[in-house]
């Protein structure tokens, strides 16, 4: 098949990559000429802007994929794209869109009788050689007339080994990728993702801590350990439960930089996490771990909050207590 | 009644204070000269160590409390006064001890024949005017003997509004001191008291935290208010379901410092709210607010946590994301 | 002043009945005909539907008080009380109304020349003999124009400890209301008092929970109080740093049923408590106690979670762990 | 090497097995005459009684892996064997025992002249076949000596990629077994590893219960999703950034029963669980998520928690509130 690729960040770079080892052909596009001649070099048709990109689309339906930023440039992209595109032509949103906004879109896109699909897409830097995992909302129709391409940006079954009892359920699932729903469903399903994502790297992450704090004086004599926390990372990669992807990129990380030096230690957040606490509450659905884990991010990013003072000047009130730092009470 | 008072820091001198003002004696030792001659000019005897305050009990029970910090001082403490005192006598620890040191001590004690009561004493740096909240463990007997200088310490029925229904209840609670039960139990009843005021100063903490930043310019337009943070507080000393002692705090600070740049924004915790979060895990208590509220104040205290890094780690290994202030990935 | 007041419920009702205590007059409708006579007969004027209730008001501007739940029928009412209003004239909306729909509204509202206000108002079943706490949003001038009946509304100084420090502030905020800023400020500081009510609230939920279970058997001997709770709420309210007007109404609980077998454990929740756990995600403010406060509310109205049967299915897949009431694994 | 095993359960006796598949051979007892019986069958010499299991042992040291469930039954066990072994000798506890614990007794046991060992053992019910990933604490020549038939248990280098940056570290880790430490170490990391499983389960758990719960009723008309979460489980299985052993134990537990109708909901918690978030209380470490992990635990197992009416009496109290199921308020 034929695809259009616009926005070559990262993702959609690889994307394009992907397919066209894969055999399909890709045109591509992106704001910074060097992306898109990057990409150019490693095969891809190169357009100069959307007009151009959507004009040496030959196929029919033609079918581009949107991959940028979530946000005002991923719509304005995409009114711009329908208003070039034909009836029955599908545009992919393949970034981190909040779902609300597919709902929207792809009804405003149906009245002009083009189709809409939202693909969530997980693999980061890596899926270029592990293939990407897909979530898909959209049409029946317009879902499996991508078969080609989505089967092609999925890991595939590989050498993971199979899940008993999903004889007779949807075969796409083990390859890699899924149409988990109407317009929507799939960036919804990622948003999730993304959420359990939060939760297990702040599991992972309160675990170390307090692997790498039990040598601190004021503990117990003979109850401090100086732990080697690269080579439990290692361990447990084999045989434990905890053993994930998250667990190997750790241990990557701690092989070489035992102390993280290198980190500052303030995380950012994406929308997806978010998303997903006001979905847990849309539903009243208890989601105390993914919101934790959120809140652990906006912390990081303070020197100190405002609520610290507030407790500091109770404390004071209540009992003359004074804080450290504090320069005057 | 004649009392002794060992450890005259603010509490401890307060309460020798408000004692005397109440027309009972006391003898008074601190390990601080300047200490012990400072509530020794407000009416107290003067001893010049354990044995000299001993000495000077002339009553029978003699009676000493000791009002240190919890922990090795108070431990040996006791441990002299064990020595010191006869059959009958009572050691009152009204320290923040942890109530299954009380339990070892008392047994330890009762073997000597002395007898033990545990008073946990909120009230602060406010005690001395308003008088003490005492929540006492410790037999019938020796809490009855105690009464006269329990009801002194203790703020009275005062101008609160009586809670109906109480008739044939006790009637010291309403006059602000509880036996809570055997020894163990005053100090139990204070160590939840404290953990609860953790989960109440936290929520106001958040509360304000949200008020603050509503001015922030990343909203929408629109949707931003410069909110008078003090004036809040104050507003809601009145009418509202808020109200509390803990607000009056908060608008007194934020009376004269609504950004309470004074404060650093480290906030010291104590051992009962710790030992509270351990006493809901002992009895498989659901206690999300009370242990959040505790680890808000080991985060304020860190610079970052080793925890952030991780995360940090783990989104640079499968997103290649560099978050700010990351000097090499 | 004249007032005329829409939805009579409990808080309706009282708000009209505080105001003709105040000497103000009142035109009142309710949708169910005995609400409204209810008012009459307390002196209202009743009026038959929204346009009879506008021409009864005679003032300049008129002035109408809309006091229903938050939602389509709020909005709907305002609605129509446009299409009956003319230029100048004032609109309340006293109810739990989300902020960024008073935003909306009085955008709106605007263009037709009409003025909105939106004032949380706090105190519930207690506010017609202590006074509603009245946070207030909206134009200065239609604020100012309103005082006479907010300030009636109030509940004025009382008798409550003034605030050392707030010499030349604004006065209003010690008699119980204040202006909080522009269109949706008003809510908004509500919302945020509701979430910090959330917060309080489990913090003592938890609090007397571990109390309540520190007799259970699976506890070391010893170490098991049989506390009697009602005692110890009532004990707190009286020196303690957890004195607050909810610790009355618990100890006004616990007074006559300290089991509290009456309540089945099903805790609903409202809309302040989720938008405010939203506004801080919106602002990037950690709220780990207010997020955990909704969650219990959530989990308490469910027999069990979707979340606890993965937790199982997980446990029983690497351990072969069978939970009690697992009818098969 | 020889090896005697005490404690015949799923775990013990797989060990005990794996051992003898690696050629080693092994001495076995359990209380239940059939436990032992089972395992003989396998191949193991088997023994009546502890002193009959050690007068079997022959080599010097001689080695005893104790693998009983922690608490009294180990303790007494370790301290029988410790009257029947002699200087040098080596006792292994393989069970989930308390590093303090494990503390108090090597230092017992060390001046009797015995050495003692603590193997954190992870793996389950699939341990046997995949090997077990093992968390070693001890002094160096004990473990060094034990070497055969900890590599023998563990899984091994495998088919799992290997880590870059590690040349030159210790290789046992790669192989699944680490000496992390003296004493009390190996448990310490295991107990943290358990506390890091919970968050991570807990994770799952609730984005699961998002997606299942994104079809309810009261979620806005095209804004619901009827996703088949067996298929989501089975898609992260390749490529996503969550993939893990949890996942695919929840992907095959969803495979064959979607609704996880077997499962009760109640979910119990092991002490690993506790004592990670008391390491964290101990050390300062904030662990939001650790410890909300094991609460949600605690309330899966209630029908309702005292809480709860708690917030429901206070409910009632300000706002006349009368939640469903109330039988009287």
């Amino acid at each position: 098949m034929q695809i259009g690729v616009v926005g070559l960040g990262r993702m959609g770079a690889n994307i394009s990559r992907r397919l066209m080892k894969a055999g399909h052909s890709s045109v591509v596009w992106d704001a910074s000429p060097a992306a898109t001649e990057a990409v150019g070099k490693d095969g891809a048709a190169t357009a100069s802007g959307l007009p151009d990109l959507v004009g040496k689309l030959s196929g029919s339906p033609r079918v581009v994929w949107v991959m940028l930023p979530q946000g005002k440039i991923t719509e304005s992209t995409i009114e711009t794209l329908s208003g070039l595109l034909s009836r029955g032509d599908i545009i992919i949103d393949g970034g981190n869109t909040y779902y609300k906004d597919d709902v929207r879109r792809g009804k405003a896109l149906a009245e002009k009788g083009l189709r809409y699909v939202d693909v969530g897409t997980s693999g980061g830097v890596w899926g270029l050689e592990r293939g990407y995992c897909l979530m898909i909302g959209g049409d029946t129709d317009a879902v499996n007339q991508l078969d080609p391409i989505l089967a092609a940006l999925a890991p595939g079954i590989g050498t993971i080994e199979r899940t008993s009892g999903r004889e007779g359920r949807d075969a796409r699932a083990e390859k890699g990728y899924i149409h988990a729903g109407p317009v929507g469903a799939g960036h919804f399903v990622k948003m999730v993702h993304n959420g359990i994502e939060y939760g297990m790297m702040q599991a992972f992450a309160e675990g170390f801590d307090i692997l790498r704090n039990k040598n601190l004086g004021s503990l117990p004599e003979g109850e401090r350990y100086d732990l080697n926390i690269g080579d439990i990372a290692e361990v447990w990669r084999r045989g434990s439960v905890v053993s994930s992807w998250l667990l190997d990129l750790a241990a990557l990380a701690l092989a070489t930089d035992e102390k993280l030096d290198a980190f500052s230690g303030e995380v950012e957040d994406s929308g997806e996490g978010r998303w997903t606490v006001e979905a847990a509450i849309e539903e009243a659905v208890p989601a105390e771990v993914l919101a934790a884990s959120l809140f652990t991010r906006f912390r990081s990013r303070k020197q100190h909050t405002f609520a610290e003072k507030i407790l500091s000047a109770m404390r004071f009130g209540f009992g003359g207590h004074v804080e450290p730092g504090t320069h005057k009470p």
